[in-house]
């Protein structure tokens, strides 16, 4: 893999269960066959999508054991390795490392909400210790932030070797990029927020970890090889790449925004052909019947991208005619409403 | 204990460590012994000021079975059962039951943030399938809020027979007691808001589970006590318990703000004469002076209370002179800009 | 008025509009004579419920102008003076001690988010400038924040007599009367948040501006005298206070959370007999429509209280049997529902 | 103009104020022709940076009719014009109109948090009746959002020709783009976010609103052409474009983040050659120590661009050695703990 495995799409790959809510190995090691054969730069198992907190820490083992043993080193595996304090994380590491993970990405401690030099406290403790390269992972929506100071005093460690942001802030990529490219050349910055991807290259990404590319593998895929051709001098290739970026909105947007994360993207690569069963977060009867609509809406926007057929109903016109609202904007409104009922759209 | 068990004081209490980092199981039985001799109503383990989350499952029923072991049916304990799924959760309130624990408290859904739908299909199912009397417990600060509506849903189960609020909001309190007492009259209403606890049960509040009672646990009891005398008619004793009350702030918020949570209690807590070691967040060189300072600060606050013995330094003179900034108002000054830096006040 | 005119029930009154949305200067005359008469103890025009931001200023000086003319001395003004900078605030200041304004008012500065820094020095040019005795207005909702340290500073100016606070943190109103009462015992704290103004008096809040009391001012008036002899020893009035302050909560959550603010407040007015006509803000056909429902809604609650007729078509039953959800937990989750959309509950 | 005047780098004007805090109309009149001179798109008088809450209705008229009579039709004039309400908002547009604005900037409704519904209401109204072309002003940070829905609601109305977001969020932008580009594509997209200025054309906005520019018109007038140029295929320009991108980051938090708003800017321009005076905003003493240290740093900041002299003390080394924090790390420091201070970092 050379010297820079930590570039291009890494799928955060949600876990299936089988029908007594365990994990199903079968599925999983075909669904890893699905996703390296499509095309994607790595895996990422116990992430948020991979809804690591809903797993044991024996189940988290037994999923990385199995992820890294089917993909037997075709593509790097990061390997989501945060337990309930250091001691068991730096376990973690060693046995993920045992098993052959790439590096591990280790989210910023959650449920306190810790100040930046405890958040440094944490990491160094790790960096001093861990048997594999780290990447810090910066989901301010969900742990304690991981800002800039704080990146910059953790890059003076060898073992830290990168970061994944899901803030989804293209100023701050920036400001990342600019604290820590001139003294780490080698370090790496992957983003999690999909909708941006394209941008956040532009101000010098390496790729990202995207849930999108866990459903549809092939058109991340296209989208990472368009915008690195574009920016490096295709301009055909650009406009390529931002015509997808921008119609992508609207599958991530109704995959993260019409039920709580990541049940969208569990509801979509069912369509795929998986069965990834009932999630361990229990759903209300309102919840089920709603996912079911969601499965309908979300076929409709996979068969756009030809990796679907329609659904046997059909889908309601797109596009439409000038003036009226057309599918794209009505899902838009659906997913704002959303959005503000959880307050994440001020 | 009869037929309303959880009112009054209860100590969400924190966990002794030795100097492996390991559960001190001496230690923590002679706090439970200390805790119950001074008079708290009953016991917390497994909650926020309890660190539930750093510690591994099995350490958390290691931790459980101690306080319960040691409580031996003296006081009711409340025990903290969330684990990383309902499965998990429902075996630990079947090993709590087990124990002799008097009910659960479940922490709502964290990390990701869940819509009231999820937080009430959560619930529910905990509900149905709990051998023990469950406490919701509500802290929007770290965990998926429970709203009023979702609430009055759940109270419908006769399982829940209470909840946990560490909202701090007095309104929120009136708002909760309206909508259930007229179909709940039995339902318990605890607040871990320590520093209105007066303020909580005028409004209708049975009492609190209270991290300062770990600490001041005398100090508490006299609160609470004044408090009901007063609110059943003594004037002089709610005239008492306000005051103490209102003494009782710059404690608290020396505590909670000064240092990430809970290690400002911790710090307290060595105060007492207990040893309760290096705490599973590491510390920075800079947070551990500051946590030197930090006890002394506590050590003269504790001093005036008369529960310690003032440090041998001397502590700087308090009340002062008109017109000077006294010892409260550096210490809220120092408070308030440790929030505003956390973004906890706006 | 003697010498602590600033306690009690102040009334931050609406203003009535014609048909052409100028000032209605008969209603306001014919509103002010029927607050006083039913026993508010001050007025607070140009406030937030006043809409202050929506007039220009001159219509501000013109209603001030028209208040104090109509009160003629027989309960004191809290004259909201806020300008666009301190120029304009002190002329505004000036203008109003000439019409016989008891204080002013003054909001912190909005639009821009400021620093505490700021915020003193805007107050301490005001405090060194003002012709008559200035009250802070802290509400964290709408405006740069005023906190604790940054009171304690202002307090030392003579200017400064008091604090309005909307923020409804009861234990923040202690930490202010814990830095403030000792060096400034004449000092007044008045609560902008209607449902605690019980719990703000226990803790030391000498009163409150109560929107509430723009429609209700006999409730108003019977929960501070209540309250008053409560918290003075009288243990029936104390009981009676808090069934009467727990009941409000269903009206003040109507008024304030099923329309923007202050539009169900200016509905709430015109069931008690008066005229207000169209707000400043422009409403939708559909708020059109919401509207409506909320008057019949609100007429229902006031019918309730004894102020109203219940309206010709009758209300749904109330209290209901147990076990079903009655008016109030209907009326409380929608508008738990209205919150979670505006973000304003977490 | 043309035909698509609203496109390229807008200057959202500061304004200087004399030794009486007048506005100072030849230091105005200079401004202004050093900006056209130096090559920026067009001005925007009476927006956030121009403190237009800070100036009186007529102050604000007079400053327009400054700007717009010395411009003379050379560059488009984008005309902040929101005043208290409708009617005063709309006699703004009328007077703007007459003074030869191309188009007026309309913020949406600030103070009162107001729901999408009356944010569509109260721009239905000014597009219905507006004699001049209108440009939404979106800045959640203080003023009610205007989400997605509501702007493809209110792009149905002809007069509403455009939109100026100042949120930061590209993947916001690639939304409205989606959503209104179909069915308006004359409609005008601008960044009021300086540092993602080349990001937000990516995903297709025209230009942006940027206060940077009152600074360095030169380079942001050169950031614009070498990020057109690149997007359309240039890549030797894309680079320039982003290198420059990056590098002005540093400026532009520096500018935002080390004073309250605007005052950094303020203290930028000064150092272009021109007096703008004391601000409207008082400063403590502390301020304007800040002030003068923040002066020197801005001067540092600006010689290495080359547009000013170094300080006569000289600059502290940039760039550094590495493994040294060198000053892009200091101030990025330095700028993250203010950003913290102020919870505008989580």
């Amino acid at each position: 893999m050379g010297t820079r495995p930590l570039q291009g799409v890494f799928t955060p790959n949600l876990v299936p269960l089988d029908d007594r809510g365990n994990v199903d190995e079968a599925e999983l090691r075909r669904y890893v066959e699905w996703l390296i054969d499509r095309g994607v730069d790595g895996l990422y198992p116990n992430g948020s999508t991979g809804e690591f907190t809903r797993f044991t820490p024996q189940e988290r083992r037994e999923i990385m054991r199995i992820v890294c043993d089917q993909c037997r080193g075709r593509v790097p595996v990061l390997a989501g390795a945060a337990e309930a304090n250091v001691k068991e994380t730096l376990a973690a590491c060693e046995a993920y490392h045992g098993f052959g993970a790439t590096a591990v990405a280790i989210v910023s401690p959650f449920y306190y909400k810790l100040s930046p030099e405890s958040v440094y406290a944490y990491f160094r403790e790790i960096a001093l210790n861990s048997p594999i390269d780290v990447t810090l992972y910066n989901i301010p929506m969900f742990a304690s932030p991981i800002d800039v100071p704080t990146l910059r005093r953790l890059a003076e460690f060898p073992r830290v070797v990168g970061i994944k942001d899901s803030s989804g802030d293209v100023a701050q990529m920036g400001r990342m990029v600019n604290a820590i490219r001139p003294i780490r050349p080698d370090f790496t910055f992957l983003t999690g927020w999909d909708v941006v991807l394209v941008p956040m290259m532009l101000v010098g990404a390496n790729g990202g970890t995207n849930a999108t590319s866990g459903v549809v593998p092939e058109l991340m895929r296209k989208l990472f090889d368009d915008a690195r051709r574009g920016l490096d001098g295709d301009s055909a290739s650009l406009q390529q790449a931002m015509k997808l970026q921008l119609r992508l909105i609207e599958l991530f947007d109704t995959m993260l925004f019409s039920a709580d994360f990541p049940e969208g993207f569990r509801t979509a690569v069912d369509l795929r052909g998986f069965h990834f069963g009932k999630g361990r977060q229990p759903l209300s009867e309102k919840q089920r019947v709603d996912r079911d609509k969601l499965s309908r809406a979300l076929q409709c926007i996979l068969a756009d991208f030809g990796v679907t057929d329609a659904p046997a109903e059909g889908c309601p016109p797109r596009g439409g005619v000038s003036g009226e609202p057309d599918k794209v904007t009505q899902v838009t409104e659906a997913v704002m409403a959303a959005l503000r009922n959880r307050g994440q759209v001020r």
